[in-house]
């Protein structure tokens, strides 16, 4: 099996790239990004992710694309056209280039859009309220009309808040749900934008990684996007499980209404189907922290594809959970 | 108020031009399309409508774009790359390209799918199953979000079944909606794809017209794509009704499964919000009739758009609802 990955340099991709490395995966893998930084953990190929062709050429006779490249929401909501360029035509475009073969595209919970329904399930129709959830709205109709004409099959995943990326990540809302983290490990002071009682849906890079993977290398394909079986976590317990192994001393809690709609407001998520396919989520809160934790713990604020300069661009080549 | 009307040598286009005509519209019209027919009611202005500069060039300094151009649904089965064009990446383009504006959009009950529920109504999530109302859909989502964002005003309107087309309009699915009615006006056999008590959503091409430009020039704007309000017909009735003023004779019934799901399961349809907002259908059966029986015999069959020279192609800058 060749896989190729796109925004492979991202907080994500690079997840994924070490677990297939763990997995002792055999076969050809080609990373493509932007830039790299650091020592890939497979081969690297720099290309535009806005040039159709360019990508189309990196992906060469790949057997399956782990799709991750694109523009995170905040980033999205200031320049829609940035994001109809990444989060759109790029993800339609590879659903034609990989015509007879596989993709997994890293699809959102925005899709959802702020005003949830007493529970989510696979009948929850969509209903995005940013540009980031329409256009990977957009992109789920386009990859399902696909499939339905049997054209490649796959997944499209709607991932959670995927946590804990690099300190402060650029173009990402939610953001804090990670920054936490850092703060936690060091004791130092932090105001969360959510009341204790706000609830989140979370999964660790790691298991997130794991999911992704299981997508690329499982023979199983779905048509409809499927929510990934996300921990739904109210905030206080998140802070209080925080507190075992960290200092939260310094943490306090401002409520912003505009974040408790957008990522504080997640009712109870039944992702039956998806664990129906293999898919899981990390488990317990005490495992989802843990798994977050060592993430956090391992990276320094500079080895993150989202500080690097180049401002707001920098986050082109990032995947997105938000 | 000036306006532009794209696709505007279609079927639909042409009516429009004619209400404009009819009501004495004082204001400036450019009708836009590939090539014209006869003598346009206004100016015109040619433009490939796979060509965004050109697009924008034509549009000019238009307070209001009524969008009508579009690859039919059959045709958009056939080459998804050509749809995505025309019906997906032109409609965003204009969408873009009207911020501080006023667009009016035509859409299509085809984002609904074949998979009815046992009534449609506001809150009915569309569930597209053919490439041409997946576009569709996913322009709503990218009309909507641009209302959100308040970089434009208007209406998407979602358009039933229209009649009559020109006799054995290509590219359209649902052609034989119309053709019916060249039939009984000839007393020639013609075989229907529907058994009697299929139900269809059908509007005369006269309301559907008045409703585009209702949709143009009143104050009212909608981010969320809104079904007009058509008549859901029995095609027992219709034939019934066709029989009052034609011949009929030739006229027999074997029912195809697949036009049946696509075109004869309409449910009961709720459009309560669209006639609020001033939106019509055509009341009665016998005015349904009676209005596309009179655009059915004003037409020679090569005046139609549909049917010039140039096979899949000239179906491109006709409007569709299938």
């Amino acid at each position: 099996v060749r896989l190729a990955v796109t925004g492979a340099n991202g907080f994500i991709g690079r997840a994924v790239a070490q677990h297939l490395r763990e997995i002792g995966f055999a076969g050809e893998v080609r990373l493509i990004d932007r830039a790299f930084e650091g020592e890939p953990a497979f081969q690297a190929v720099r290309a535009d992710l806005t040039n159709t062709d360019e990508v189309a050429g990196t992906v060469g006779n790949a057997d399956c694309v782990i799709h991750l490249a694109a523009l995170p929401g905040a980033a999205a909501e200031d320049d829609p056209a940035a994001s109809r360029r990444i989060n759109l035509d790029l993800s339609l475009d590879l659903i034609e280039l990989m015509e007879g073969r596989r993709i997994v595209c890293a699809g959102s919970v925005a899709v959802f859009g702020s005003d949830f329904p007493q529970r989510v399930d696979r009948s929850t129709p969509p209903r995005p309220d940013t540009v980031y959830g329409t256009h990977k709205h957009m992109v789920e109709l386009g990859y399902a009309d696909a499939v339905r004409r049997g054209k490649l099959s796959g997944f499209m995943l709607r991932l959670p808040g995927v946590i804990a990326r690099p300190r402060a990540a650029q173009g990402f809302g939610s953001a804090f749900l990670s920054d936490v983290f850092h703060a936690a490990r060091e004791g130092k002071p932090f105001t969360l934008p959510l009341a204790p009682d706000a609830t989140t849906w979370l999964m660790s890079v790691k298991a997130c990684a794991a999911n992704l993977v299981h997508a690329a290398l499982s023979p199983g394909s779905a048509g409809e996007a499927l929510t990934l079986p996300a921990l739904t976590v109210r905030i206080g317990d998140l802070v209080d499980e925080l507190a075992r192994s960290g200092d939260v001393s310094g943490i306090s809690f401002e409520e912003v209404p505009r974040m408790r709609r957008a990522f504080g407001s997640h009712p109870p998520l039944d992702a039956t189907e998806a664990e129906g396919l293999g898919f899981r989520s990390d488990g317990k809160l005490a495992s989802l922290v843990q798994a977050a934790r060592a993430n956090a713990s391992e990276r320094s604020p500079t080895s993150a594809g989202s500080s690097a300069p180049g401002g707001r661009q920098s986050a082109i080549g990032m995947e997105g959970d938000d």
